[in-house]
């Protein structure tokens, strides 16, 4: 059976991890998709779809299940989503999610959608991570170890403060050019 | 006379109906343009062009006028939009609409515009029927019957309250599929 | 039953009127769309979306069915194209057309595609039309009244022989504004 | 040396006017690349990129500098912007903001960024201005003449207060062109 | 060393495996990018980019080397193509390609470009597979077992005979929807 | 009274200069528009818009009318290229042009159209320039000296024979970027 988790993977962190680990017990292949790929240099979304394509592929270099980790771009037509999604993907039998829109999207389409497996969602989340990188708290232990070196070597702490500097005398480009 | 009449139509409902009735009383043909035709599935905006199309279509049967129905989808260059308008439509004698972004736009683009005809504003609105709809309230009574029935066919408030579900566990993916 | 057909109509002739006409013994309802509706003023495709639309509904006038004009921008992205088509349209039961490339698209997404009613195509063809406007030949007799007088009011035939000059002399933008 | 500087320039006023010319003292050649060209009849970004250039056109009359004016697109892919910007300018040795959005999107790019010249912020503002246009507040003093001519000759300030209108009663097409 | 190839596999056939088994013995790590990711279902892209990273993933199960296969859709701005592939894919060292168009963009972007290892281009190639395929000649001998399986399980000659059939009376529909 | 004059300008020749200096004595002001301006790397467009604005200022700078040298991307849209251009450019009086397209494109949007002077077409012309330097042949003599200059500082020659190589063992991606 082949299966579908998408996420935006901002970054992609232990509570991920821990989804795609009980996946990779029901499933023999697994195609991760990194949802709005296009999208990099903000608060929101710090990282590239190539430095999210990296997390995601050293982490799971252990578990012994097929995976394919593909760039999903945004079309910006939601009745369409889930049609641009199968033709960017091999074929899969189910889809793995708990957010409401990526059910109601895959359901009018035809697919069986599965709750995702529970994590610890208090603790593991990429707006709370950030939000920690931003405040010079610490945020390591909310990820595999390879992303924290990824993050590091790509100076991605910093990069998330840059670009998430509100400074009112600024010019203001900052939100016109997402 | 030829008149152009736009709305985004998320739902059509009985104040819309009301202004078509009063302008089909001056014009032999009306454009019924469907703005933001892209966009689908979400608390603002929930309906496809196709289901709004179809809402108008079957409330405007017994009005003894020749409508046209037209998809205009978002160009995202408001110095253009008249023009793109104009691309889409037969060529029309007037504008109706109280949207002073709509007059501004036509006007710098040379046309006649003028005020709709009013309606009851506080009781009849796409945000106040999608609230009720969201909330378990009466809304059927502000729509024309067939209106109803369609969303009742297409699941239309099951879908209104899945794409509107915030649920700050999730992945947040919503907002970036619009 | 409410049936689908699809068509650059560049210009609408006898032939499809024709068409149209056996389709509507059949369906109650009929979509017509108007494809690649975001082209004008080419060689292949020089009439607007919205001049198009008015050739249709003029022509249908009298034909006692309900007619939806739609018009289909080209999304170049084939394999989401029919998910596309469904997203601007009213639902429909049956898609009729005798182009392959069509009955490809509908077919891989589930859907009734039928050969549409034929009609003397060596007679009836938009690029024959259009090489006869080109040339001053006859044309007039292969459209429908109402579509020759709508022509003749949008200067379309002169339109057509500009757009349509090679003059090697030129800076050769033509080709790069498609 | 050739000095690449950017802006909205919604409108363009004396605090540009003052780092441009502290800038020509140093470079004998200026880019000047007009942000967010596509936009315009919003609030946020009220004028053209044509009349933004005029604006800017007029008022370096005078500096003995050779000037580039450059519309610059956004392209919503923050990861190639300076790459989008590269190839629509000449080359250049320097860039001059002190947006850090726009400072870390450059350096990742390989390129020496400087800090602007300073300028009173508190007093010329692009906001402010517009915010003093929408009240009836004096604002001309903040602009060079040439640009208050500028605006008053396409009827800005009208324009501003058109587009900005918020009418609770309206279809609030507005933000949905934008 | 993680080195960069890319083709747009249609279909992936034998001379792009005996490439990558070559590159496989000097790389710790390869990403193929899929080019052309959007095009599918005509007679030069008869395969979505999902079915190609199927045929790919698949025939690369048995070689010992971390593969990353992701789709890259086409930009339509030449000039920022190369800086459009690095935000897609993880950082890379070297790029493999005999491609003078490839060679160039990366260039001039500041890579190291290789030539790919040679195979017998005059037997493996996509072009000459799909004129077997609409032939009816054999094909299946120039491609892995597995990409054969899967262009079978899809109904892929079927599907490249019908989009690509000229028929003149049709309503030449096709090529706009590229 | 302020002109405005298209083309490609792939390269920017003495055909060009020749007609911008008989503008020059009849116009206080000239926009100069350079068309298809996201196009670069291809055989009938080689440079990028930078490559061609730094082509024409320094080919200008010594006539003494105020210039404008605006990049104009196609939108793909013909019957909205006109209202387009017209968003990007500062207000103007009259096209010159002798391009029966652009002729028919403004004349539909209301505007003076006046025949470009002649120039010596078959001496100058784009599309000879890139046909000699392909060959080996002399071109610069056909152009200013700057332009020269500025196409042997980019390696323009090569940059042409590049993109333009027919390898038909190749991977064929070329005419897939553009």
């Amino acid at each position: 059976m082949r299966a579908f988790y998408i996420g935006r993977f901002q970054p992609y962190h232990l509570g991920h991890q821990e989804v795609l680990e009980k996946i990779a017990r029901e499933c023999e292949e697994i195609i991760v998709g990194v949802g709005s790929a296009q999208l990099s240099h903000t608060f929101s979304d710090p990282f590239t779809a190539g430095e999210r394509i990296s997390m995601i592929m050293r982490s799971l270099a252990d578990i012994n299940v097929l995976f394919y980790v593909i760039p999903i771009e945004d079309i910006r037509r939601n009745a369409i989503w889930a049609a641009h999604v199968l033709t960017m993907t091999p074929p899969f039998d189910v889809v793995y999610t708990n957010n409401p829109y990526v059910v109601r999207l895959f359901n009018e389409a035809g697919f069986d959608v599965r709750s995702s497996p529970l994590y610890q969602r208090e603790k593991y989340s990429g707006s709370e991570i950030r939000r920690r990188m931003l405040n010079d708290e610490q945020w390591e232990q909310l990820v595999p170890h390879v992303v924290a070196d990824i993050i590091s070597q790509i100076d991605g702490v910093n990069r998330l403060k840059e670009v998430s500097r509100k400074d009112r005398h600024q010019f203001d480009l900052a939100n016109k050019h997402q």
